[in-house]
């Protein structure tokens, strides 16, 4: 006869989404940073990971860095290819959303179109817009990557706030002003609005698997 | 004086892959299953998701599910279109890898130009090539979905194993034969092939976040 396995399966067979999210203690979602260049979104969603690790979430950063040389190297920066790079992003995201994780992006998406269609792509409560709000002036101060001085010298065209439209959200989730407090008392409010919607839910550790 | 923030931040800053892996207790790494129609990939990815979700691993399942409809709804089934399709579900596999997790994906990827593509995203030991052995025949008489009788009635064209190449993997780091085995015993041999290659490293929970 031969041996049963040696390994335990789960009992309730498919993984679900709500079997992760028991085990992890959250609720996945999607944190969507949307800004100008320079108003903050990679400062806060680098600072926010590390304040949910610190709690042991799991979660995932979502930013030009890890998508224009990997998924979407294929797209250039018409409007066409902007849109699809926004749809692929969202759809990660929706991937990492319902696998459990706490995806936090940090793009401009200066459109409200494409930010509206990513919402969409996911369950309501599954995404959280969070206007990173900073005066214009504030961010060309801060010009960390020399992008304004550029786009002012005529050296970039089509630059977000310059010469190209921000479209605030009309009913973003959160809006953090970036200019008036520090990175970490935007982090205490988003990490409050987290708690207060049941995100962070800690649940006791009865899965037992 | 305005208060410091009431949140703990992971002490190194930026959270790193080993960083995940060391909470975790375990390594990223995408399985690779790749064979027929019908060889078992799918009930081998899941039930292995089952098993390691026991463990309390982080696994991601990538399968036509959840990428045909989403993040590859663009796609058609053109060379081209196939290629692109392996690519991104490499991307995002390779996604999903470096934040930790085990993937387990579950595709025919015929052609060994594709997979080796994959294989060429990642990290040397990132990459588990597997072979989900099983005989045409055996393939061909399960036939779940139907699909081997339309390709023999001709109602499917360029049907892998009947009227288009399968790639046999040369060099898989191991061959799972589901004509004369379990899927129990694959998973116990695959779970082997992870212990002893160090992938579930059951690390002390002295990381103290």
């Amino acid at each position: 006869m031969k041996p049963k396995s040696k390994n335990i399966f789960w009992e309730h067979g498919n993984v679900s989404r709500e079997d992760r999210e028991q085990v992890n203690a959250h609720r996945g979602a999607t944190i969507w940073f949307t800004g100008l260049s320079g108003s903050g979104k990679s400062t806060l969603a680098r600072l926010m990971e590390s304040a949910l690790f610190a709690r042991r979430c799991q979660t995932y950063v979502l930013d030009g860095d890890n998508v224009r040389h990997g998924l979407n190297r294929d797209l250039g920066f018409s409007p066409e290819d902007r849109t699809e790079n926004i749809r692929r992003i969202g759809e990660v995201a929706r991937l990492f959303t319902e696998n459990g994780s706490i995806v936090l992006t940090a793009f401009i998406s200066p459109y409200r179109a494409d930010r509206d269609m990513v919402r969409g792509l996911m369950r309501a409560t599954d995404f959280i817009e969070v206007h990173v709000d900073c005066a214009l002036e504030v961010c060309e101060q801060r010009d960390p990557k020399g992008l304004y001085r550029k786009a002012r010298a005529g050296e970039i065209l089509e630059f977000t706030g310059i010469s190209a439209p921000y479209e605030k959200p009309l009913s973003a989730e959160i809006t953090l002003h970036t200019d008036g407090n520090t990175p970490e008392e935007c982090i205490d409010q988003l990490i409050d609005y987290l708690e207060a919607n049941g995100y962070l839910t800690q649940l006791p550790e009865t899965a037992e698997v």
